[in-house]
């Protein structure tokens, strides 16, 4: 990640700032408060702003409930109550802003959360600056053999070298080529005198999807935690893997008791189906049950035993 | 509106904290955090929260447009622009929640609002107050004769007295009979000793929708202008009018900008259909056009010249 | 539930019907389309239309995932993955029509699904008919001291005897206050001749929430299943259960194998905490877990156990 | 738009196939169901299902406003009052499935219309096809002046001709790269015997932006109209509202009256500000007004006179 000079000193000056409210403030939250998070090669999460914390979730919860709920439990219980049975709504009364700037590829998967406000860069309106994702060769995983829409293991080096020389030289000179049809410099003159360039909207078209763009992008706890549970889940690509980790950490500091309950029912936990259900009772009888007699798929065969091995998630 | 003790106890506390935070406030909204305005004779509507300010709009628009709109235009004019063009996502970038007290018949209008996030007092759980909207004599209208879902001019005195009465005494009785089937004092012991009583749940059908809840309402100011937009139109019933005029006010304080804009554009501004801009443009000709010859209905031809009369909306 | 004359007549004219269409059909639903299925009292569920089957999910899966999938799955397969998964978004490309009769307190619950279409008949507009919901004795239950919210065991006859008089009492003399607070007769003519009469939308603020109303829903399947999960669940509200009950029966004729996927991972299933999936691991190493030891609150021991007895959901 | 011979076989199947159905129909719309309408140059529209018709809306409105309705108006007339009025929710009650192949950056802009349910070919799961987007010459225009996100005037031959050559030749080399860093043939054998090839999900990294997706896209007549209109105006990016051009045809075919009062309210409709308003009112007096004495801007003095010119739109 690197920031120009000008977001640099425009990020000091927000940071600066201090103004006196009376609202409910989450301080380590504050703390951090437009600072950029790095994540891939140039991409960045700052916090802009929020709305909430745990304990709007709980003052909402108890609007519901009635004031007896005030006598019965402590904060986290309650946070985990409604964590546990999926009443979703509390967790709906806090709000999030984040700036974040990821590759194309990535907002693709990302905009279809669809419960979510977002406003991002126009390449109509601005030219794109040349920043393009480009993997470390770690993450230059084969097709997974075993999941099909996932990666495997890392390339060999000889590999890795060939296919990244590839990604860098095709970005660099479609990036080039992108200019040459804007035909416009840095001071929006044009570049070679007598040609009239295109408009960025069609010049655009040739970048490829590992270019970055930007976007603040705004949603509730609820919709950020299901988001979190899709994403970073060992399914979901690398790369919005990255953003979603980077955003956990964000939450933690944010609403700790909502994150530990998120991650008691729905990270930690598993979901166990009828027959599943069966299963756990004969083996609990002292019955021997393996996947033949289990009556399960192989696949939910393997997912079951997972759960039920020593390897946490 | 009456609230108890309790209730001026912990919103004077609330009201008495102030804290330090780097977030972008709003003093003028900051001022009257948590203080109840009433609405109607029992209802009111507090400011809880609120995320973003005219600022969060323009920052919005510029993540989006580029840093080019930074030299075009002054923060007003950007956000006249959004308005005008219904450029709605930076609206979106700011959110509000508030706590409101209403009757029940007005909450089931407000709730078709679906972009938004509500918990809300539950009767399964706690007990209801004894409650209800009578409307005073000047707000008794009878069946508006030309606006089918409206209502027209009050009613007589004595009219008005026989319908008051009637109101006000079933709402008691109501009351009286849904203490009665729950059987249960305000320690939470049998109001009469043998009976056991029945489920809040069940005998909470027999409350007139008249009767208050409440609830947390929290949205987006895209949403929330959209909101008033249809709530305080002139065929909107009165008693949600009344809330929708309340939180006008509030959204007057947070964001003056917007707000402004949404006046000039939404408010103060009307819609011409194609044959109703055919009209004006042959009137603008000098050519007499009256509704017969307009080509438009009747209800269309009344509308357009309400506009283009003197009486403001 | 009793249906006019009218009502019948238009019924059996949607019902005597056929048409020919290039789209894909679901006989067993086409066969009940328009019928009404009682609920409650007074209540009725029609189907009015539906677009998509079991097939369009799997179509929708098989654009994301390429035809590679129809060599590896079967439908059943691959509806059973894509529910065991969460992968919802093949579910929202099926859509119903329903057209519900409901209380007023039923309705209130049902709203709070956004994700859906409604139009609700208007008591704005027009007059409401004078019927309400009264509880069998059988589903007249105590406030329930185990869980918060529900109903524990009928009360006695004569207790049940006192308060369905007061329901029915209340309920009819609320009706008839509101005819005279409208003051019109079924021509539409005044019903004493020299009062006025309200508006209609003050005089329904009278009604209790146990009359009925009426409305259009429509929702796709993967939001029709979160609703019947949520409604059809021990600790929904009888009422609505019994709405979600007979809904459940239909989505069964229209998508019989997402419906057996629902039931599988949804219905017959549990979830798992992180604890809870310690304390089986532990049991099934032989180790006798007890309440105190297992690291569970009592709730999620109970819950645990029971979801690893004999006792079937 | 070329089609395979195997996608050319599906869908004389689906059009081949009639049933029978209580539904309503669009005998119309049925008519050219499954059929393909090519868009751009490798793009094209096919329509899935549909769910209703004018009736449809007719039908949701007069649940909710009561059977008098029907004596008052026609159809044609209640369509019209809802769409002037801005009734939105009986339009809902209508819904259509496409399928549609568009490039990524159109798919892009799509996507943020979020009452919407998609599904999309996914480049994790598949290999991509080779096509990509190249504007015709006459498509091809520079960056307009007056307007900050559009474009202007095509630019000349020989300007044309560099321009194309880039594109079509980064696109080419671009695809075969990807092809290479799969590794994989038709068969799904490695190309090279020896290399191991990354996973789909990094490989298509690359493409850029012009290549073509495809997905099946559902929503509701009054979000599809809300689509239309903002897709369907002159600064929508062209590329995007051949899209919209293609669907209003298909949406004036499904529901005419509809489509006509969408036409007549939105389309050849305008917005009138407050201070636009003023204006009018002085202009009918006979004032003369100009820009400068018209208190308003610029911009929205020209699009007031535009609105007011003979140009239609």
């Amino acid at each position: 990640m690197q920031l120009s000079k000008d977001q640099l000193r425009a990020i000091e000056e927000q940071r600066g700032t201090q103004h006196s409210t009376r609202r409910a403030t989450v301080p380590p939250l504050d703390e951090i408060l437009y600072e950029p998070f790095p994540v891939l090669d140039h991409g960045f999460i700052r916090v802009i702003d929020y709305l909430g914390s745990d304990s709007a979730v709980v003052q909402a919860a108890r609007v519901s409930y009635g004031h007896g709920t005030k006598r019965l439990r402590e904060d986290g219980g309650l946070i985990r109550y409604l964590m546990r049975n999926r009443h979703t709504t509390p967790f709906e009364m806090c709000e999030i802003k984040l700036h974040v700037k990821l590759p194309i590829f990535v907002a693709r998967q990302w905009i279809r959360h669809r419960t979510a406000n977002v406003n991002e860069y126009s390449a109509r309106y601005s030219i794109l600056a040349n920043e393009f994702y480009l993997p470390t060769p770690d993450h230059l995983g084969t097709q997974s053999a075993t999941n099909r829409q996932g990666r495997g293991q890392p390339v060999g080096a000889s590999e890795a070298d060939l296919i990244l020389k590839l990604m860098e030289s095709d970005a660099k000179s479609s990036y080039e080529h992108y200019r040459t049809m804007i035909n416009e410099d840095e001071d929006g003159k044009p570049s070679v005198a007598d040609r009239s360039g295109i408009a960025r909207e069609l010049a655009r078209t040739v970048l490829p999807v590992s270019f970055y763009t930007e976007w603040y992008w705004k949603t509730d706890l609820h919709n950020l935690l299901h988001f979190l549970q899709l994403r970073l889940h060992a399914h979901a690509q690398y790369e919005i893997r990255a953003y979603a980790q980077q955003i956990a950490k964000i939450v933690n500091l944010w609403v700790p008791l909502s994150f530990a309950a998120f991650d008691e029912y729905r990270i930690g936990g598993f979901e166990v189906s009828r027959r599943g259900r069966m299963v756990i009772r004969r083996m609990l009888t002292g019955e021997h049950v393996d996947k033949a007699s289990s009556g399960l798929t192989a696949a939910e065969w393997t997912e079951l035993m997972n759960a039920l091995s020593d390897q946490d998630p």
